[in-house]
């Protein structure tokens, strides 16, 4: 992979490359040109061009790219085989399901345990008291913190993740956090989602 | 609200401003001009002052909206005083989260019941067997449907709504959905998300 500037687009983009690639993929199809894929999927052949050749190189000319390797070089890319380890921070039933997600580990990250300061919630296997949390951190070098608790309780969890050198926090509390630098975001408003497809069923868009 | 087409990005701003609009009402700010909102938020000008202008209309000279009253007219677009009406087909961890997600309400859409196959699962109160979800479907008038089952289920709940007229559908399992034309489908890859923000950090983005 080349360095390279990666931007907020193309990140978007991926999950739709990779959707489509598997696709092909549980279908049987071998090869995959630049040209076909930007077609199948909308999008302009001369991004296709780019963005393939920052994940995978160049592909044959004629020919294009191996299915399976272009899969093999998006792993890469999403750094599949060194995954990132995460906590989650509220085990309600959000907490709880995103815990039970097996999905996770196909995309690079590792989802270790879940905390709550609910006692009825802790069983000590894989959901323990808060106040494990910090040494937890440390031992299993973690990364990435699921924010799945309350609004109310949501700025006091971004405070201590980041207190614990958290890198990255996925924020399921529909508050704008007030952040530090250095520490990456990424809001997951569910609510918003279905407002989104309600707005485009009502509008026709 | 005057009629405009409405591009999915402006749509995918919808939820930065409704954040940034309710963080402001919560700390007494009682109006906003366009040109502090573009600023704050980190957007072009012209483009903000567009899109307030098809939510609300234009702002006044020196002073901009009324916080209130901006919120109130993003509140009509988002149909919120006319809910829709959705069902959760799958009512495994995910499904009865988003069943108890009290905020798709404040959005314009009621999540009215879960529906299964699963006879452990089925309390018929609010998880009801699969076999009436099409009766369900036709007398509450249900617009949306949220996939939340296995990815091995998913095309067939797909059918199963569509032929029960279902105009839109939140599609969570991680497939693509060989569509009707006409249904709007919203994809909701969570492991993809989550990939997204491991990405980001990984590369510094």
């Amino acid at each position: 992979m080349s360095k390279y500037v990666i931007s907020i687009a193309m990140m978007n983009r991926l999950p739709l490359y990779l959707d489509y690639l598997m696709m092909l993929e549980s279908k049987g199809v071998e090869t995959i040109s630049a040209t076909t894929l930007a077609r199948d999927m909308g999008l302009g052949e001369v991004l296709v061009r780019k963005e393939l050749s920052v994940i995978s190189g160049n592909g044959k000319p004629r020919i294009g790219y191996k299915t399976s390797s272009l899969i093999k070089d998006f792993d890469t890319f999403l750094h599949v085989n060194k995954k990132t380890k995460a906590v989650i921070v509220g085990a309600g039933k959000l907490g709880r399901a995103l815990l039970g997600y097996k999905k996770f580990n196909k995309f690079g990250v590792d989802v270790l345990a879940a905390f709550d300061n609910d006692i009825d919630k802790i069983d000590n296997k894989k959901i323990f008291s808060i106040n494990k949390l910090p040494n937890f951190i440390k031992d299993n070098k973690v990364e990435i913190g699921i924010i799945t608790v309350p609004v109310e309780n949501a700025q006091d969890v971004y405070n201590l993740l980041v207190e614990n050198n958290i890198k990255g926090v996925w924020n399921f509390a529909p508050i704008s956090l007030k952040k530090v630098p250095g520490i990456i975001v990424k809001q997951q408003n569910l609510a918003l989602s279905l407002a989104h497809l309600n707005i485009m069923l009502k509008n026709n868009v």
